[in-house]
């Protein structure tokens, strides 16, 4: 019989479907970009078509030959863009709907059009960090965004199609529901114990052992106790900070370190999969309240998000996190 | 630059990015299956395999020589299975979890390992509904269940690997926070105003008629305000039935033929894309309120959810509803 268990951050429940478990191996995809060569003429990405991005907002300037180490740029294909008041219209007696203000940036995280997040130098994967961290502060500062999401969809399974690694940012002037909610169980958690909701997660995930994958000084990686998708995978840190805009530069070195490490391991368990990461904040107006504690959640795209997960909300997971978590752990030691 | 639309039934606000609007061709892609055999001498779901699945739930007899229209049987993996109480378990000082009750059911629509629902004759796509329905009502008398979500899943890009039609049936022994979300943004309607939410939408969207695919005695057709995603459709009962168990026999007969001219709309427009749809209906402790409408909810699967959409729950959409829904309501018309 299968098991169901409540995510204690958004209070949605998880069936965990033991009878349609597959081995490791039944999971494993080949890696959809094998084999990219380093430069690719036509790639807006790659150096010296920098003239066929948006003017850029932000560089990182190369060492030795390289221009640049990590370039920001306004998504040309922008989801939001502009700035100004955000006022909500009534279109018809029921429908409401306003301009799509706020902004929609590209991290190019090397000029190496093959380089992988995983297979990077510490140090680089610290200045992607970096100029992530930089354009989540400038954007926290507008009044009229309310939430900041930075991703990164990598492989065509996990929605995109362009290959030069990169990462994005959307600044929202809406807190997404999803976002609000896991703000409003964590107010209730704080209203009920005077605790942060996610440091006793973390506090439980320690004291269980089974899921976890690895805690340094200043984060600790474990699969969650109720994983929407097969090795979902979650980086959370230490020091009690809200937002991302709050980490500070020892801890994202660290950050670079624990990040890289984990898509290695995820790369060498799953062969290379598909995978989104989200980089969870706090709505912008509450980042130094307590409740809440910054963190990211990694989807390996392994599986398809199907009817019943898109109708009711409620994920079907075959694979049982404690076992995610024994091979994620061994590998994360080597890597 | 985009426009931010509200979703009326969920208040979640979906991205409609025109700047990266496709034309329609663009989103078509080929059908994953086609030209498929008759009958496959592997598939569980073929006739003469009938051993293949777990003893039948309900059987719809053929006709002429067929021995069979229509066959329930158990889920052979089935997510959830096993009846009795359910019981939350303290899993830790801050887990929750409970033995996976309920029902997982796989409804078989034809013995024609080939035969899609868009090309049936309606009198077929009616027993396929019949047997639903009949499924809906044996899971709605159970004081353990709490929902019962009817979806299909079409397609590899849809979730499902089993070329044979099928739908399938899940009886949740909890309230998904999705539907209950729904359930909750209707009843405050109704304290509101006095009136069903889902029928005033019905209105806003017969009074605005841009996104109107057809409209007959009992049902009506649109792509919603706030699709989120390309080609999105609805359709909804012109009688006020909160649960589909409530359906009427003239009713099923006349939405046998309704879903029938969609979805053949739809794999016009779009050649004959992957889908997802599923049949909402109010928490079955709720079926006699009349805050509620059963509704289907049809999702061509086209486009990838990607790491912005999990991470924030805000869906960007690339097709403008209005623009969809010009070319299904021509389409329809000819289906």
């Amino acid at each position: 019989m299968s098991v169901i268990r409540q995510d204690p951050t958004t209070k949605e429940w998880v069936i965990l479907a033991s009878e349609r478990a597959k081995r490791p191996d039944q999971f494993a995809q080949t890696h959809t970009w094998s084999n990219l060569p380093a430069y690719e003429a036509g790639c807006p990405f790659c150096p010296g078509n920098e003239s066929f991005t948006p003017p850029e907002l932000l560089r990182i300037p190369g060492h030795q030959t390289a221009s640049w180490r990590v370039r920001v740029v306004p998504n040309k294909f922008a989801a939001l863009s502009g700035t100004g008041p955000v006022t909500r219209r009534e279109a018809g007696p029921i429908f409401r709907e306003m301009e799509g203000i706020g902004s929609h940036e590209v991290i190019i995280e090397s000029p190496r059009h093959n380089q992988r997040l995983a297979q990077m130098a510490d140090e680089d994967v610290e200045q992607i960090l970096l100029a992530c961290r930089a354009r989540y502060r400038t954007w926290e500062q507008h009044p009229y965004i309310k939430s900041i999401i930075i991703f990164k969809n990598h492989g065509p399974h996990a929605g995109t199609s362009l290959e030069h690694p990169h990462m994005q940012l959307v600044a929202t002037p809406v807190a997404p529901l999803l976002i609000r909610r896991k703000y409003e169980v964590a107010i209730s958690h704080y209203d009920d114990t005077g605790r942060c909701l996610y440091r006793d997660v973390v506090e439980a995930e320690r004291a269980a052992g089974v899921r976890m994958i690895a805690e340094t000084h200043r984060f600790i990686v474990f699969v969650p106790f109720a994983a929407r998708l097969p090795f979902e995978t979650w980086i959370v840190p230490q020091r009690q900070e809200p937002s991302f805009g709050q980490v500070q530069d020892k801890d994202l070195k660290e950050l670079a370190s624990v990040l890289r490490r984990t898509l290695a391991a995820l790369d060498v368990v799953l062969h290379s999969p598909d995978f989104n990461y989200v980089i969870h904040s706090a709505p912008t107006a509450d980042a130094n309240q307590d409740y809440f504690l910054w963190h990211i959640q990694i989807l390996p795209r392994i599986t398809t998000i199907a009817g019943f997960e898109l109708g009711s909300g409620i994920f079907i997971n075959t694979a049982l996190p404690e076992d995610s978590a024994i091979m994620l752990r061994a590998s994360w030691q080597s890597c």
